[in-house]
């Protein structure tokens, strides 16, 4: 996890808008080449004419997407980056460039928001971007965080999400539902500290799912593997609402149905246990939980032999004609409809 | 002004964030010759390879930025595009693509959602953009958006704010100090209708600054003319935060001090008239009202006989060493110190 410096106070007020924007732009250096003109005018200038550039955004909201009384702000502008980054290269592409606008109410001061940009720093630091742009607000209550994303690709390696076959395997990197079951601890311990504030919250053997919900890492490692074995997907997304809200996402746009057998869903130990312990089934996990920013993406029959036995991958299943359906092969042997949850953020529950 | 299409009402929870996001997707269509793929992937992909990419970003958040007790969500949805496109054009570059993320609260209907579209879209069709992706999600209270715009440009033709000379002119497009008496009108309007609602807004007459405070136009006007005229501005800002402020960008971007004829600020007669009425210094209302929007930029002098007389452009002041300071020469020949009041969103009032 990712040290807090936040000590001192300093009034958002006191330095102003300008000498927020001064502050923030210290604290920010330009490393690419793509890298015409930062923070600093008008506009950023970059330079993307050696191939296609892609752009992603994405805005979190503070009590929509995350809670300030247990994640550090550090976490959160890492993180706030890393969402943004994970789309980027889900394409296939290589992140390059961000631009961060920021809304932030009085009860924030430049020590925090310091400390936000210090996660971000971080964030551009571990996936070689450079941040750019952005803005600088108040708002009348909480924190809002809009991140847009680049990435650079040769045309012909661009990936969408509409280009699997259905002789195609289903793979997956790393492991699924720990990001959830670290939220779902997360959540449990607020209440206990809730009830009674003198309980200290106990996460001794909880770290990896901790880590896998506050500093999720987007998988550049993944699609530089990918590109080092000579393999581009046919067609590929990243899991942040659940597997089966992706996978269905990739079927939709493929027009195809797919079939995931339960067994080879690759779920880690920890994620396991702490699951069995809080009464949860850990497919479900995988299947509903989300934010765990791994890529899925179909591969043609020819590469299996190079994926297989890879540690960064799991084949987890194969795609077939859109008329089979969305099939979980459940480790009995049983069939279940995959049906995405997914995430209606405009609930009133 | 752009008319309402919001009469009925449709719960955002009915659609959910996918339906919300298919609902936009469908009153988006792509036109751009660099528009390669729009929404519906985790990224858009983008054709920059002519030239330099310029990006810029801004937030706009309720009860900050905009009251939507005055302001119909059509308006807001074209300012929103409009104040990026403005800043982009500040940089000499053509507008390209826009991304806007935009975070609801549940008061807010589809319908509405749709009205906001409308604006966008319509700013898009008027300045010739794609929009190509975004993010909509919800948010406790009150609504946020943030747009980020792309352009692109030659390299040799990108204009920043620190190329001015000392022997450079100070050009100014548009008349200033509108936007800034139509806000004013606006929320006097308000507070009479808080006192009796009884009371109609009377705002005859008052056509042109309500405009130009709800439906400002970014001037690629302006940066296409310069071009037809094969002038290329030394250093340019766009006018958001008043003229004083902007100038001083400028100065101090080139190092160097400027003078302003207070009788060669162009303000428009209803501008003027207004703030008469109202006992505001119309002068005033122009240094430091912003968001008008307007191209304010240096020139050699040798482009002097090619804007002395154009209807776009007035010359309002020069730029002089930097020892010599920032003045504002009034009508009476006395002078004045040039001092940005700035807008500093994060004081307590």
């Amino acid at each position: 996890m990712l040290e807090s410096g936040e000590n001192n106070r300093t009034e958002l007020e006191e330095l102003g808008e300008f000498g927020l924007i001064e502050n923030i732009a210290k604290q920010v250096s330009l490393k690419l080449p793509t890298s015409v003109k930062g923070i600093g005018d008008d506009a950023a200038v970059l330079d993307y004419s050696s191939g296609k550039t892609v752009i992603s955004t994405d805005m979190l909201v503070e009590g929509v997407h995350f809670d300030l009384s247990y994640v550090p702000l550090k976490h959160l502008g890492y993180k706030a980056v890393a969402v943004n980054l994970s789309d980027v290269l889900a394409m296939n592409a290589i992140p390059q460039h961000i631009t961060v606008s920021v809304a932030l109410s009085n009860r924030f001061s430049v020590e925090a928001v310091n400390e936000l940009y210090a996660g971000i720093n971080m964030a551009c630091a571990t996936y070689e971007v450079d941040l750019v742009g952005g803005d600088t607000t108040s708002s009348v209550a909480g924190l809002v965080i809009s991140v847009t994303a680049t990435g650079i690709a040769k045309e012909e390696d661009i990936v969408y999400r509409d280009g699997a076959q259905d002789t195609n395997i289903l793979v997956c990197s790393g492991d699924l539902g720990g990001a959830y079951m670290g939220l779902q601890m997360l959540e449990r311990e607020k209440e206990i500290f809730k009830e009674n504030s003198a309980v200290q919250p106990d996460f001794t053997g909880m770290e990896y799912i901790l880590e896998r919900q506050l500093k999720p890492e987007p998988r550049k490692d993944v699609i530089l593997e990918l590109q080092r074995l000579g393999i581009k997907p046919t067609a590929m997304i990243d899991v942040s609402d659940g597997l089966a809200s992706e996978v269905l996402h990739l079927c939709h746009g493929s027009d195809l149905g797919v079939s995931i057998y339960e067994d080879k869903i690759p779920i880690d130990q920890k994620t396991f246990d702490v699951a069995m312990e809080n009464h949860l089934d850990p497919t479900m996990c995988a299947m509903n939980g989300g934010e765990d920013y791994e890529l899925l993406f179909s591969l043609d029959l020819k590469d299996y032999e190079k994926v297989k036995e890879h540690p960064l991958f799991k084949v987890i299943g194969h795609f077939t004609e859109k008329t089979d359906g969305y099939t979980l092969i459940a480790k009995g042997g049983t069939t279940h409809p995959i049906e995405a949850q997914g995430w209606n953020s405009f609930k009133q529950s």
